[in-house]
């Protein structure tokens, strides 16, 4: 009789097996998009509070310098560079979703191969095999148990975030097939997140352990720390405990002929996505009537639209975030909607304030999450009609490679005006050809 | 209009309010208790196969040598400490248990506090208090979903363990209220465990990361890192995502009036408590006939006994702590039942493997699940019938001040023949005229 695999070794055996020539050239492209966007964001959120309390704590306890914290003149240990990475790239609403899980993928992932692979010396392809692997390891768990487990209050970035960080570093630790299945259980263990804390500093304390402890989870399989055979889908184990009905045909049908990393979106605004469509129309006409004055402004979108983001009344840079009226305003004043735009002093701004009352949202099911209409009435009395059927970042209107870079260029600009990204960036693109990458992350840390 | 205080914000008051002129002395004393078990239970754990692993491991990250790691001559910083005297003290089915949850009680809570007392050079009545106060916080909010959430496949002893562990140790850090409720929701939102990884070294990272991270919380809440005003019964928080249909009025009736480590039990034997019946009846047997030849033992208990350690064929010591075959045969050829009679060498011993086909075990709705009646028939013919009605170590049966006394210097004799462990012992009991507890733990590492 033939062993049909459980879930969780086919997992394992699929990380373990695939090789980099199994990788296609489109897959690996992404791959390094998304480094680029991990850099971007993480250069953005590591000088927030929620990262410096983190490091400061944690360097109270560790003693080694083993990894780049990105962004930061202090060195941490593997497990504490890989928190605090993680915390960066993910405080701020910008980093890189998997729309079907609304998982953010990178941000677990990256910092845990990124602290291995920099702390033994591994190689570019080496490491890009492992975050896609790691990547793709995290969806397939995650699609799985979608829309119900996020909707239970899990916050899924984290809660599967784990298990990708786990077989990413497995998989640069070389682990065999039953230290896999060992380092996926040890996730699963270690699998927590409450989307009852978003919007407060202890949602990266979620985010900060996936990495970390899917990078430990890892390193205890290399060493021999073993557990059960069937972590995932065992009777006591993750799917009973953490889901409903989950539909497990989706986490291993197809594996290694489709690529979830391909569904990877990234954001070109720090803000709820189905603004984004409403950011697009607004910014294109500010730039082509760059002193109009504005009296009024009629936008139109999906029902999701209105129901997440019809706020016209907001105190904090937080809450702009998911305030339509907020950001049509401050696009109209600044002309660009990036971090500055969704700060405090950004909502304070009398300029923003004034205009916020004169943004009215309605709903309307003809439009897509991705789309939106907007009428802009100016004190002359004409009035501009704009559309955007697909917002630029989604999934069929993807960032170009260039407009990542100039995300990367424009974060890392607000965080050292002095600083030049561009070997950064281009080590990035290179990162195929790459003997040995631990020096990738130090070249986003202050000079 | 009153404020009528959520959930969280009610345990954080009381945590917060509840002086040591509070605690009624049989709690005091009972704490003194927990301590004595918890290091018979850790110094019997600290070189097993998981904790040599972790220690190992965590070793290449940490570099502070804040906190005594139990058994041991490494030191290691506080979070570290934590995380190894947790998997010492729970690694083997022998640590204190609170019945109605299943909790094991002291093996989260006790490193934690004892990390931070040990590096912050607290007093003997803090650290009492606090161990206290996080005790009764894990049980409470146990409690209320027990047992369906242990039943889905949580091991609670994790997941609510580190809300004790944060309770505890945000007492010593003297949290405010506002902080204690951060604490706690740093807790919630790193609360994971699996009971499929019991019975393999992945049980240990649960249990450790309870302490490590529960200390986490209130270290990171005292520095002002915060987070959601209502954690455990907010609509993403934690009751929502890990349990089914919680009853919170178990969380907060008559807090402080009673208090839950006055129901902790503490084991004699290594094994499935429901065993403990049937060895105090052979045990007693064999001590007045030291020689006699047994030719057969009938064994009639609650069908639990039946269903959970009816295991007549096993090969290894794990497997030999819920065989109640191996538990009688051993009992027999030994005269005891310590670690040393749930080994792999003793499961393989002829004596004992002669004896296991000699015991039977019948099903009797008549039993509590702490009473059992065994007949051993000896070679001579004779029936000899003995009963325990209570067993000892159960709640109407408690383990005497002695008896905990002796199960601390056996467990410590097994680690270190040369060891006098009375120093520690007196130590603890004198805990609450201790200014400064700093050489407790000490006094449990190898000289």
């Amino acid at each position: 009789m033939l062993h049909k695999p459980g879930v969780t070794e086919s997992l394992a055996r699929f990380v373990v097996t695939t090789r980099w020539d199994d990788i296609p050239s489109p897959v690996r492209h992404q791959a390094k998009r998304s480094l680029i966007n991990f850099f971007a964001v993480a250069l953005a959120g590591c000088r927030t509070g929620p990262v410096e309390m983190a490091l400061r704590s944690l360097a109270e306890f560790s003693g080694r310098k083993q990894a780049t914290v990105v962004g930061r003149a202090e060195r941490m240990d593997a497990l504490g560079a890989a928190f605090l990475n993680a915390a960066s790239a993910n405080v701020h609403d910008y980093c890189d979703t998997h729309l079907r899980t609304v998982i953010h993928p990178t941000a677990p992932v990256a910092p845990a191969v990124l602290a291995l692979a920099e702390w033994r010396r591994l190689s570019g392809p080496d490491l890009l095999l492992a975050f896609v692997l790691g990547n793709e390891i995290q969806a397939r768990i995650g699609l799985a148990i979608s829309p119900s487990h996020y909707n239970r209050g899990w916050h899924i970035t984290s809660t599967c975030g784990v298990f990708g960080a786990a077989a990413g570093a497995g998989k640069l630790a070389a682990l065999d097939e039953r230290q896999m299945v060992w380092a996926l259980g040890h996730a699963a263990t270690q699998s927590a997140g409450l989307c009852e804390c978003l919007g407060t500093p202890a949602k990266s304390l979620s985010v900060g352990n996936a990495a970390r402890n899917g990078l430990w989870s890892a390193l205890l399989a290399e060493q021999g720390f073993d557990g059960p055979p069937e972590p995932l889908a065992g009777v006591q184990g993750f799917y009973h405990a953490l889901a409903e009905t989950p539909d497990l045909s989706l986490v291993t049908d197809g594996l290694g002929e489709s690529w979830e990393i391909m569904a990877t979106s990234y954001k070109p605004y720090p803000c709820g996505f189905v603004i984004h469509p409403v950011l697009d129309c607004v910014l294109d006409w500010r730039r082509d009537h760059p002193t109009a004055e504005v009296t009024d402004v009629a936008v139109r979108g999906n029902p999701l639209l209105a129901v997440r983001t019809d706020r016209p009344d907001i105190s904090t840079g937080r809450e702009s975030q998911v305030s339509v009226q907020h950001a049509v305003a401050a696009a109209l004043v600044a002309g660009k909607a990036g971090l500055e735009e969704f700060t405090d002093a950004c909502v304070r701004d009398p300029r923003v304030l004034a205009l916020r009352g004169k943004v009215a949202v309605a709903r309307d099911d003809a439009f897509s999450t991705i789309a939106a209409a907007v009428e802009i009435t100016t004190a002359d009395g004409k009035v501009h009609k704009l559309s955007q059927a697909a917002a630029r970042g989604s999934d069929v209107n993807p960032l170009s490679d260039k407009a990542l870079e100039e995300k990367l260029r424009t974060t890392a600009a607000g965080w050292d005006s002095h600083y030049d990204a561009n070997p950064l960036i281009s080590t990035i693109w290179a990162l195929d050809e790459s003997a040995d990458v631990s020096a990738l992350a130090s070249l986003a840390v202050p000079r």
